[in-house]
């Protein structure tokens, strides 16, 4: 095996200037940089990463941090970091917090230790004391973590309002919103949305507070329409939430759109298997997370990066649960 | 900052002493072991992690390779994965390989220089030459890789026999099975399954290939049912194709389970959220990464695995997709 010190002689240079040279740490004549270069190209010499961590304190991994991989939200997310953190040579260690900020601490500690290069984190851990005093590059993924951290979302608030329209333009009267979860950021933007629209409208709604669960936005969508038969719209703050009404709905007798359209958010790719398939706000997921990635990148090589918030557009995507097309 | 000097002055012993302690690489007394554990105790001194990766050649990440985090059967074989590693200590590093033997052979030989613990892999490159010469410690989970590397699967010739008879049982006279791609193992076994069942059985059958692939099994189910409409039952080799078959039919205008039986494979959290609820043959996908990050541990870790072919039983769930439960 070549090792630096066959770089080095074949350089004419010390051990010591080649080890600066490649770790970049320290000055190197131009010269010498040059005859490196040629030495390490011909030589096919290859840095023991490892032993490159160590000593530049990087290990090309990047730490991906988010609630639960089964949430179908977040394969097509990770994916994306995957795909771009390779074409970079990064590659991406993948960590379900559960929403735990102790789950979230003990990964950022563990992988500190091991020279981690940077982190993409979606928590609700708002302003939690171990992502603000963090010396590591962060980029926030969905859910803004602090003003100092950069941050890529949808435009939420616009969507929202997006889907509420797409059903009262179809005849609504009588809309019930299922809100997500208050201590979420996106949640509490698609609400605002939702607000947006529907005051403007002047017509009915109810809004009810749901989890992003199926089976608990069945149950709670089966009991509402028992008890208001004359809602003749849902939108649901989350795709997954929308497939529960869809099957409350369905499951009652009510038919689907004639009588109830269901609009969701997210844009997974369950909605089109539904029957009739979902009508939905759709993020571009992908986009998200190589949008992050690129951005963490930069940070983590030093390079400028140009915005602080990135809002990625959403896409009205209209199936079988609203009016107007047969799916 | 303690150092291993540090450690080696409390402890009496030479720093070559606390070395060959605490990387495990040579002979030390049973009173310097003692003297240095209490020293590294006394002083909390934390060995840099990276720097023991590049003593021990291990860094305590895991490497996991499969298709395509966001086919939906893998996201949970991921979370099982990762929820196991981390109780020992490792950590998961994501690996998208699209089933192409150059996106592999990538990651095997990256993360390799990264001084990964080992593999679990889950691919069709059976007999690649890039896996059977692989010094690491390696898994295989849901597809076999070869004899010389422990593999964990599901039943899946008992497992179709099972969802087939659920069809026969049911009245089923003229069934279509959505078979799986030729290159891939488990669907070769299911294949093998349905065969037994239907050949012990004398109903009429026909069997199509097809990929695992929502809307490419809608299509093929759409055009078959078309020109056959005498089929009563379809068996779909996984979850994703019966959801297209099950799309294929209710646009079709064919009642399910009335006219028509649809039973699936996999047990994907996506089933219950159709309407009616897909029946299906459900894996333990959980278990399976579960029992495979365990013996993946074990080889790293040099402990006994007693065996090397671990089959985790398969369960039928019947839901409305099937007569006699309405859901």
């Amino acid at each position: 095996m070549t090792t630096i010190r066959d770089v080095a002689k074949k350089a004419g240079v010390s051990v010591a200037t080649v080890s600066r040279f490649l770790n970049g740490s320290g000055y190197v004549s131009a010269d010498a940089a040059k005859a490196v270069t040629s030495a390490v190209d011909e030589l096919k010499y290859e840095l023991n990463p490892v032993a490159r961590s160590l000593n530049t304190k990087q290990s090309n991994l990047i730490g991906l941090i988010l609630p639960d991989i089964t949430n179908p939200f977040f394969p097509e997310l990770a994916r994306a970091v995957e795909d771009v953190a390779l074409t970079y040579g990064y590659t991406v260690v993948l960590c379900n917090s559960d929403e735990n900020p102790e789950k979230e601490k003990n990964y950022l500690n563990t992988l500190k230790k091991k020279y981690i290069a940077g982190f993409i984190v979606t928590s609700n851990q708002l302003d939690a004391p171990h992502y603000a005093n963090m010396a590591l590059p962060i980029v926030a993924l969905d859910r803004a973590i602090n003003d100092k951290i950069p941050t890529v979302s949808s435009n939420n608030r616009e969507g929202a309002a997006m889907g509420t329209n797409a059903l009262l333009e179809r005849g609504c009267k009588n809309i019930l919103f299922l809100r997500g979860p208050n201590e979420l950021n996106p949640a509490n933007e698609r609400y605002q949305g939702f607000m947006d629209a529907i005051e403007a409208s002047g017509a009915k709604y109810h809004v009810v507070t749901c989890p992003f669960h199926f089976s608990e936005s069945q149950k709670i969508t089966d009991e509402f329409l028992k008890a208001h038969k004359e809602i003749d719209g849902i939108f649901a703050s989350s795709d997954v939430s929308a497939a529960g009404a869809l099957k409350a709905a369905v499951t009652l007798g009510i038919k689907v759109p004639e009588q109830l359209q269901i609009v969701g958010f997210d844009g997974i790719a369950m909605g089109e298997m539904l029957s009739p398939g979902l009508s939905t706000v759709a993020q571009d997921v992908y986009k998200m997370g190589a949008i992050a990635t690129r951005v963490l990148i930069k940070r983590i090589e030093n390079q400028p990066v140009d915005q602080h918030f990135y809002e990625v557009p959403v896409q009205l995507k209209l199936r079988g649960t609203t009016k107007g097309v047969a799916e």
